[in-house]
């Protein structure tokens, strides 16, 4: 932890989901703001946000809720940060940083960068936390304890400037590493998006079943298909999102997954037989 | 639970591993045998089963295990179980009852059932239970406790016969179902053995992509890889087994499944976009 207090005056939580709600528990938790505003597209989150005291304030319009914020956090689904950052470009003021915790780098920084005004900096990172769980009471103040979280700062971006966002991760109790944002792409396509792709097919494909009942997968899922079916209880938009964002590297995980798929069960089973006696 | 007290007398367990240890434990500790006698093909596993004091006796030779059994319970991988009833069956005493615990049915039933003598009596059954633990010390008493098992009866079989073993896995605190083998193997097929097969795929093609290291994988394995790393720790070779014993129903849904994975990527991503906003 670099600071003690107040790494950054006001911050602006832009989505209050599951990691926007987390975020305002930690950043007050861990006292990392003086004050924290929070906006979302859903009145009744807003609504719910307000009620339960997330933020110092809560807008409904986005622009009106960054412009006097010194960091603002994306938390937004991955396709909906362009439209997002469109909308607040205008009222971030000078010296702003701008960071997110998109699950895909590569295609958020190409959609969200050439949107912003000379004087903001987007930091892009991710943390690796989260629950099956989603909405502003989702929210809460250790998810990004002992997590990782991955920073992929441009090249041309201060140091400083990605120092201090490192700072506030690490202040939550996050792990920091960096790296490209096309290298974090094809890890995440492997440690994350690929296993989601197959836990969604796998839990349709038996949904799809003709001759084994729902009441029967359920009931005998403890043999293995249990594990899928809590994978793929994540929001479906967002992980929609996230594969269509991601495109190229997990489709090309996924070409050589489905070829060692195909190729394991063995064809040969004399031979098979032999190495298994 | 139909009986208090020796279900059977004297229980043969085939295999001292995960399963066979958990009977030994389970049984002996639920009182539903008045003699346990155990064999294994490897004398470290009888070594140790003597030295924790496993079962009543333990026996290198299979047929000598058996000799007195009432009931015998085959607890080798599926592909072994063959061999082992050629082996007992000139010893199996009138009358004996013969089950096993494989994740497989109708091809243990076409392996075992001709080499049976006519005076013994095959109820095929799998306890839907298990640990990533493998070997005489990782079984327990309690494996059973509240976990399904499937009984596949043959069309012949005395139903009292059937129901002696129904006892005696609901005395162990199982939950009892029956159905026929053919239906059994394309419930675990969906289940079980897909779900294995696939997290065994993953965590290979993990291990072999150049860009990513293994020590990526594992450090940002919480984004969903690690659910399939838990799964594809359990014991390969008995999975092998598994998947060369359930060819068809295994292979069959494999088709299904990778049809639906290679289709879900969106290719129509103006399409996917107005459904996501």
């Amino acid at each position: 932890m670099r600071r003690d207090f107040a790494v950054f005056e006001t911050v602006a939580i832009i989505g209050l989901g599951l990691l926007g709600s987390s975020l305002c528990h930690a950043i007050r938790g861990r006292r990392q703001a003086k004050r924290i505003v929070g906006t979302d597209t859903s009145a009744e989150t807003r609504a719910t946000a307000e009620r339960i005291e997330l933020c110092d304030a809560v807008c409904a319009d986005a622009a009106e809720a960054v412009s006097e914020a010194d960091l603002v956090i994306l938390c937004v689904p991955v396709g909906a940060m362009a439209a997002v950052v469109a909308e607040i470009a205008p009222a971030l003021k000078p010296g702003a940083v701008v960071t997110d915790v998109g699950s895909v780098k590569a295609a958020v920084i190409d959609a969200v960068a050439p949107l912003l005004p000379s004087h903001a900096t987007l930091v892009p990172a991710h943390p690796i936390a989260g629950t099956e769980h989603s909405g502003p009471e989702a929210g809460f103040a250790s998810l990004f304890e002992g997590r990782w979280c991955i920073v992929t700062p441009l090249p041309a971006t201060p140091p400083e400037t990605v120092e201090r966002v490192i700072a506030l991760w690490e202040a939550l109790g996050s792990r920091v590493d960096t790296m490209t944002p096309e290298h974090h792409d094809r890890v995440l396509a492997v440690t994350s998006h690929l296993p989601h792709l197959i836990a969604y097919t796998i839990v349709g494909t038996a949904d799809d079943l003709e001759e084994v009942t729902q009441a029967e997968v359920i009931k005998y899922s403890a043999g293995g298909f249990r594990d899928f079916t809590r994978i793929a209880a994540s929001d479906p938009t967002m992980w929609r999102d996230v594969f269509l964002n991601n495109r190229e590297a997990t489709l090309e995980l996924l070409g050589r997954f489905t070829e060692d798929l195909v190729a394991l069960p063995p064809t040969n089973s004399a031979l098979q037989r032999d190495e298994i006696f």
